[in-house]
């Protein structure tokens, strides 16, 4: 039976692995790597020496593959993560079928947590009910770049006996969040912190955690959100791709 | 000046702690083990046996404290949490005023990820803000039972652009949670899954997880939610004490 060991390998920090992983890394034959566009070469860079820096005595190769890219624009985004999904389906059976033998072990490293904003586990599972192909497949957790948040923060996530909600930047533009008291907020391409009513919630705000680029920024929304922006703005403009993630705390 | 460390170990499998956690546990000097009641003998033998594994060369003690206990039956919630905090906070203060030397490093080993549903940063923030005790200090984050129960159940935490709501089981038998299509519960002492309305909701459960011990069910309400309350039950009747948590998907 063909394995699939799928292993997050924490949101930034590469001591954010875990020993779990470490063992899961020593146990694979060939990696799958996924070219996603712009922050590719780092993200792709970064697995090879995760690989590198925990792989003892073993012998590995990596099979990178084209990662089809969503609709952007006009569209609907159900719908273009539905296609996006589907050709990334095709994409893992084709892998599974041409590049491991029956009795070998692939591994796909997962930025962060797989559990988190991430399709692999949806795909495996859709490939193993289509039956398209068989496998027996592992989830290894990793550090999320929500708890990155927090520990870079020295915050709690929750307030005592309270609820948290972790959502996109797209649900809270768009007003659908719920009015927790802790709210986290993901993939925002659009600053949609501006759109919070009460200006006195505290924001944790970071950017590439965990890295050496890591920026922190905290305070109140109506202290801080400019500045936000402003930091934000500069450093997708100087690294040519951002990843940044904050929570938003009512006061 | 002193130095803290508040270390997250991982909620159950010992091979869940990263290496950010091993190198941090290599720098401390004296650990501090809070006494939390019932399952107390298991988990603290789980933060010497970590220790004992992970330490390399080096001198380092514990300190074991008793941690007040929260007033039970029928009193205010956060107001007995409150209580129990202040009570912490002076076992703290002591802790760090008694049992350090200025260049000592001190260490909390906290189950899981110290950013959910764990008082220990809070206590230090509040500390700190009083101004009771100097010290500088840290935060590692660790693999949350959230991720354990999505890891061994392979399912992802939130539908496609959707939100996640994480809570207590207080808050779900209180109808105090939003409509959110993914809802994880912790720290449910009532089988709060029984007032969910829609019964066709799936459910993922995990009790024990990452341990020898660990029980995942999973399934509709409609078909499960009997068997899981069996099971509870008989578990924590085995064990003196249960821990588990789960995620409600709606249809
Ligand atoms: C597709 S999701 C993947 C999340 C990932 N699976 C995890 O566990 O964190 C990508 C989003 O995660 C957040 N993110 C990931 N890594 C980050 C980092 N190092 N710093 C800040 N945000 C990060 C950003 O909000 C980004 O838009
Ligand atoms: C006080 S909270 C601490 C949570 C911890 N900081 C974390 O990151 O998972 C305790 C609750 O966590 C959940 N929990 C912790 N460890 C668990 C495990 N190994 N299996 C199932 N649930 C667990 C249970 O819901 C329990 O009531």
């Amino acid at each position: 039976m063909k394995k699939i060991l799928v292993i997050g390998i924490g949101a930034g920090n590469p001591d954010y692995i875990t020993i779990q992983a470490v063992k899961a890394l020593n146990k694979v034959d060939v990696f799958f790597l996924m070219d996603k566009g712009q922050s590719k070469d780092t993200l792709i860079d970064l697995r090879r020496d995760i690989c590198e820096r925990y792989i003892t005595d073993r012998h590995y190769r990596f099979v990178e593959a084209r990662s089809p890219e969503r609709e952007r624009g006009d569209v609907d985004y159900k719908a273009s993560v539905d296609d996006l999904n589907l050709a990334r389906q095709r994409t893992f059976e084709r892998l599974i079928n041409e590049e491991m033998s029956d009795d070998q072990c692939g591994g796909f490293q997962v930025w962060g947590d797989p559990a988190l904003y991430d399709s692999t586990l949806r795909i495996l599972q859709a490939i193993l009910a289509s039956g398209a192909c068989a496998f027996e497949f592992e989830v290894i957790p990793g550090i999320t770049s929500v708890q990155a948040l927090a520990a870079q923060h020295k915050v709690a996530l929750n307030q005592i006996g309270g609820s948290i909600e972790i959502t996109t930047g797209r649900r809270l533009a768009a007003g659908q969040v719920s009015d927790t008291d802790s709210l986290v907020v993901m993939l925002d391409a659009q600053d949609a912190y501006h759109q919070v009513a009460d200006r006195e919630t505290d924001i944790y705000w970071g950017a590439y955690l965990g890295t050496p680029d890591e920026i922190l920024i905290s305070g109140k929304l109506k202290d801080v959100a400019d500045e936000i922006e402003r930091v934000r703005k500069a450093a997708r403009l100087a690294h040519g791709w951002i990843m940044d993630t904050y929570l938003l705390r009512k006061p």
